[in-house]
């Protein structure tokens, strides 16, 4: 019978995002932001319409998931490889800076080495869905600086599950050298495996898929490899999300064919909104403003910002002045892995629960604060001659919510 | 954590459920009864891959609301209200046959009366979900016979969840004659004033939900609207389905305009699959098949069949004897209702474990029997000009998985 209550509040959460959604959209505001505000109203912290079940946290995931796949329909492979460099070079920039300036500060102030590695650990991520949103609403998923963050996130997403095992794993002694090098050696392949070979394997089977008798095969196809890369990243102890991002890669070639885009849109309508009202509804508001912790808060939120302005920004060096802050602003929201390893830093009685709170607060006043500033520095970009793809980002209009 | 776990068992699900799908549409079979034994095959009771988390009755709900919205969306009023009678009759005789064969016999093989009330209670609800997804499947929808069938599994539907509140009252003792009358006043004035008046409230808003700036506002609209009149049917003690089957009424008119039945499918696609996948993983097979119930499942299954075919083949006399014996083959699979009304059973101690199981086999018989006898009948009534809206019939391929 809970499956009643359940209902009731998937219509709540949706009418309110959609909502709210249209009120930013009014008055020229990402409506990503409305849906984050909407989840630590509706959250438990709150008015308590919206609890944290089971339910909740697949429909957020499966939510994630159709996010990041949509946004890897529209990355194609060349064109990965014309930035790859540039973002390997953000992502492990923006991974060193924040996790050095978090460590030293949290040792600095008196608290013991774990903790402090389990800080700089939960400062590295850049939240790649609030930024894909962001930048999706915006209606710029193929300029030249997104392409540059979204392949920079994924890599530091790579990095930062790898900087958590190492830590949570030296903090719990199970985790040997060997061990260690197995994890990275299976995250990378996985990426890059998929990354190179999801295209060919997908134009390879094209055909066959073309051929299936039931209703909107190329669809179901394209949603099973969504769903099966998305568990299989989770197997090897990456995000599920960068399994989607790698699937919808691999059908970004056969897209146009097939009319993917208009396809998995409405599915995206459904399910994204739950990703951010539920992201939203975790946020304690109390904890977020309680007079004790606000130093503290300023303190990690200025150093995580500072860190991947400097680190991302340094490595998008000679790009121009605006693109080079482009690539920093956009790598600058944190978001679920943070939350993540804070809570297994929590779970392990590594850190406390002030600390934990902190962590939460920084990432939802990093993801609050990155999309305005993008907004202006795009909004300055948008007639420019570098952004390609004019009629894609036509299309990509469409995405966002 | 658990999330990761339900995101492979969901890659599992859909991709068995299109995988097997594929084969029966190339066998020539209905893609549902692909769907319904994979979860059968897949469910705790067999291979155990799917469990019966809250998670899967969350997506397995959504599939069942997104279905009926879909069948709504292919359902006008003016046509509803031209085979308005024969449904009401075709439904209220399909729920006094049944209820009568099923408890008589139940009386008459040495139970109490109670158990007998029950298990008449179980007997009444054809599963629209079911006969509807078959009906898609065919590309039928919109034949006169589907709509007669239609809607008067949604008069059974609403006659059958008032008979398991009388029931159940007088079980418990905690139901008075105004109680039930209040019931019957909600459950009837629910159907009728959405029914008529959704259109108009659609028809009067569409001009501002046009007019919206977030993407897809209609769809979103469409959505939001099917959401909450499930949820609120729900809220008044009937199926959520029924709800969702209004609201999908109350946009039929602005369908063709917002192109909202090509905009749900792709979400129709991904979520009833989970349904007919999940209500499968219910059935016991072990169950299905001990030698000591056999007799029973047999006698209950039969006339389960007869008190349908007998009630609304009887009601649809005059009809011509093809269409007198679609509508009733359309009438006999039940489901989740007749499901539920036998957990109530088990729960509130009136029935045992044995007479449960009866019932679960009974919807499954009944389900599995129809489709083809359906495909049957309607193969040789698909060039008549009785079927109305050729073009309509086409778009409605669509729909089928």
């Amino acid at each position: 019978m809970d499956t009643h209550r359940i209902l009731f509040e998937l219509f709540v959460i949706f009418v309110a995002a959609k909502a709210v959604g249209e009120i930013f959209e009014r008055v020229g505001q990402p409506p990503v932001i409305g849906e984050l505000l909407v989840g630590m109203a509706l959250g438990p912290h709150a008015l308590g319409v919206v609890g944290d079940s089971e339910a909740h946290r697949t429909l957020a995931e499966l939510g994630a998931v159709v996010l990041l796949f949509m946004v890897g329909l529209d990355t194609r492979l060349p064109e990965v490889r014309a930035v790859g460099t540039r973002a390997l070079a953000v992502g492990s920039l923006g991974v060193v800076f924040p996790f050095g300036f978090g460590a030293v500060y949290i040792a600095a102030t008196g608290h013991a080495g774990e903790e402090a590695a389990f800080m700089g650990a939960a400062m590295v991520a850049t939240s790649v869905g609030i930024t894909a949103r962001v930048l999706s609403d915006l209606g710029v998923v193929s300029a030249l600086e997104s392409r540059i963050i979204i392949g920079a996130a994924v890599v530091d997403d790579v990095l930062g599950l790898l900087v958590l095992a190492v830590v949570s794993g030296f903090s719990d002694g199970g985790l040997s050298v060997p061990g260690i090098a197995v994890l990275c050696l299976e995250a990378v392949g996985f990426v890059v495996v998929l990354g190179v070979l999801g295209v060919r394997m997908v134009n390879a089977a094209a055909a066959r898929i073309e051929a299936t008798r039931i209703q909107r095969g190329p669809l179901a196809a394209a949603l099973a490899v969504c769903l099966g890369l998305a568990a299989l990243a989770d197997a090897v102890g990456l995000a599920a999300i960068i399994g989607a991002f790698l699937a919808g890669m691999a059908f970004a070639e056969v897209r146009p064919r097939w009319d993917l885009e208009n396809q998995v849109e409405p599915v995206y309508q459904l399910l994204v909104p739950f990703f951010f009202v539920i992201t939203g509804a975790r946020v304690d508001i109390a904890r977020l403003t309680d007079p004790s912790s606000l130093g503290m808060v300023a303190a990690i939120t200025g150093l995580a910002i500072a860190g991947k302005l400097i680190g991302c920004g340094g490595a998008a060096w000679g790009m121009g002045r605006r693109s080079v802050a482009i690539v920093g602003v956009g790598m600058v929201p944190r978001g679920e892995v943070g939350i993540i390893v804070a809570s297994v830093g929590l779970a392990e009685g590594v850190i406390g629960q002030d600390l934990y709170g902190v962590v939460v607060a920084m990432s939802i006043i990093t993801t609050l604060a990155a999309p305005p500033i993008l907004k202006i520095l795009f909004a300055g970009r948008v007639s420019a001659p570098a952004i390609r793809g004019g009629p894609r980002t036509i299309e990509m209009e469409g995405i966002g919510g």
